[in-house]
């Protein structure tokens, strides 16, 4: 069976526009196979953190040689630079800004390159739209085969942010909510690995002293806390929205005693 | 012509997260040349009666073979069983708890088994996540061509849930509002079948003794009753919404008085 | 390699309905091996002007050949024609109420037809589905290769909308605002090519004299008036939402005075 390269779009274009749908029609010009799947395009207007939080939840599950393209990117028409590199088993192409922090922290991290030029391959590059006329084409190029190395000039220490992980004092684990989902589930930068034997979790103006298995462990509308389907420690009313009952917004401290 | 295998997607996943979008990543590393179709992932949270109302109005528009998952799944963690299915000429995967309702209703079922067992394939699987884990690759599995006696225990009586059609009572029919769409258009469960020569129609306050043809039947801003896209009684405003105007919540009762 | 053929879709659908994924069933029954793209399904419920600009910030960045559908349809209906053109390297589908306006205007049209009879195909048309009973039928059609006028009779004077450019009196150049985006800029139906030197653009109770280059050229929080990536003015924050700031909604007047 001939393989029809896979490439993944994480934005935070919303859904009002056709933007998404752009990046999409310049991959098929270049590149007509590709199988573009969609990760999310609802990132908060250009959350870095939460963008690179749900790059880590998704991009382990596709196929070897995926090409993950992200656009948060409120640094366009700045000197940060764009990229593409590969890590672990997939390929990665988006700005230079610490979106790719995850990434960079669980995988081998292999060649990275600057594609400021990839305009060369498309013509003039707007300037505002790095998504249409660089991000685009250059992961259309790799799904071909493109070697990095021939997309641009290698580039070392790429952005990696702090506030990827939780500040860990002892046996006190700070860190904050990172991303609220559809359900009003509340899910923090603090991962299993960092807090194996939580004692109480403290967020939101609530405090828990046990962790849950499956959202079905507690009765209708009770608050609890446990690992995420991503591994990472969440708030969430079964039936309901822990965002709502505990008032919590993206950036809420979260404090973890453990044993 | 080599025939790309279809799989639909039907969930109340939104679209704030990579939940659907890491189903398709397991999709395609099992089954690369299926044709991945979203059908809708803003169910209301948990509301099966509405999922089973949207997967009714969608499935049969499909080529046969098509493969439909629905993941709307409150009892996720609980006993409920995870199924697969064949109806009619499609196939047809998701939790056993009345969302195939529909379908179970108007189409000839074939065989039915129980995937819960499909992690075999995946490794370990999530606590919380049975997209990711057993329907999507069941899913993809079935769109290679794996019979589904292969993917587990067959199964009979699936859950069927009275709720998706209305009471009839002599002339009366009592219903209730299912759905309602992007335009404000408020869908009953009450089907053509049910109510050939209506008399009267009684929702949100509001009565009405005509059924129109088209929505331009009435002038601009009046309200109508008519049968929908899907052949369900719906209330609609011309140019406006429906729900907004008269307040209509989805759970609002409708009744019917049949000549 | 074989080229498979892209079909976009751009509607006022919403994603709270199965609308756009059964459209996508019918295009896949017809032709299996097509490309479907999601331009946008956030048109403004109706809002024929919007659904023309977005239309034209995506259509000409998609391979020759690619067949654009468009549903903003208010008249469906009415005696309004279902129409198929071809204009430029591409193949437009869709109803005759302007929205394709900027299409009409900026390339050359070739051969336009009326598509209403394509239920042939298809059997009974819906009274009020036309997204799925003509325009996605055709569309398939047209990506298999089919002539157009196997498809209907041929029309002339296609509908084009005085509303999508402004009215230019002397050096007075008076638009409006046509579309607001996710990060809450607000774009007009003033190109450049119409205000090459603007000395001052009025819109929203706000007064600007410079126009920028880039998001970036001015401090976080300033309000700025700049091209856009589709080459019209529009008005933006940096970091934040122009049109909260300044309270604009879509149809609100703008005036540009130029050298």
């Amino acid at each position: 069976m001939r393989f029809n390269p896979v490439i993944t779009l994480l934005t935070d274009f919303g859904d009002r526009d056709t933007y998404v749908g752009t990046m999409k029609g310049v991959i098929l010009g270049i590149k007509n196979d590709a199988r573009i799947v969609d990760l999310c395009h609802s990132v908060n207007p250009q959350n870095i953190v939460e963008g690179a939080y749900l790059l880590k939840t998704a991009y382990r599950h596709f196929p070897p040689g995926t090409v993950h393209v992200v656009v948060v990117d409120p640094g366009v028409g700045t000197d940060r630079k764009a990229i593409a590199f590969s890590a672990g088993q997939w390929l990665f192409v988006g700005p230079d800004n610490g979106v790719f922090s995850y990434v960079l922290k669980n995988e081998s991290v292999g060649k990275a390159v600057d594609i400021s030029g990839t305009d060369h391959y498309v013509g003039r590059v707007g300037d505002t739209f790095h998504g249409r006329d660089i991000f685009a084409p250059a992961a259309a190029l790799i799904a071909t085969g493109a070697k990095l190395e021939n997309l641009g000039p290698l580039v070392t220490d790429l952005v990696c942010l702090d506030e990827v992980e939780p500040a860990v004092d002892g046996d006190k684990v700070t860190g904050q909510v990172i991303h609220i989902d559809r359900f009003g589930n509340c899910i923090t930068n603090i991962e299993k690995s960092r807090a194996w034997f939580p004692v109480s979790v403290y967020v939101g103006g609530a405090s828990f002293s046990s962790i849950s298995h499956t959202y079905a462990d507690v009765p209708e509308g009770r608050l609890q806390v446990l690992y995420g389907s991503s591994g990472h420690i969440e708030v969430a009313v079964r039936g309901g929205s822990a965002a709502e009952e505990l008032n919590i917004k993206t950036g809420d401290k979260v404090v973890v005693h453990t044993a």
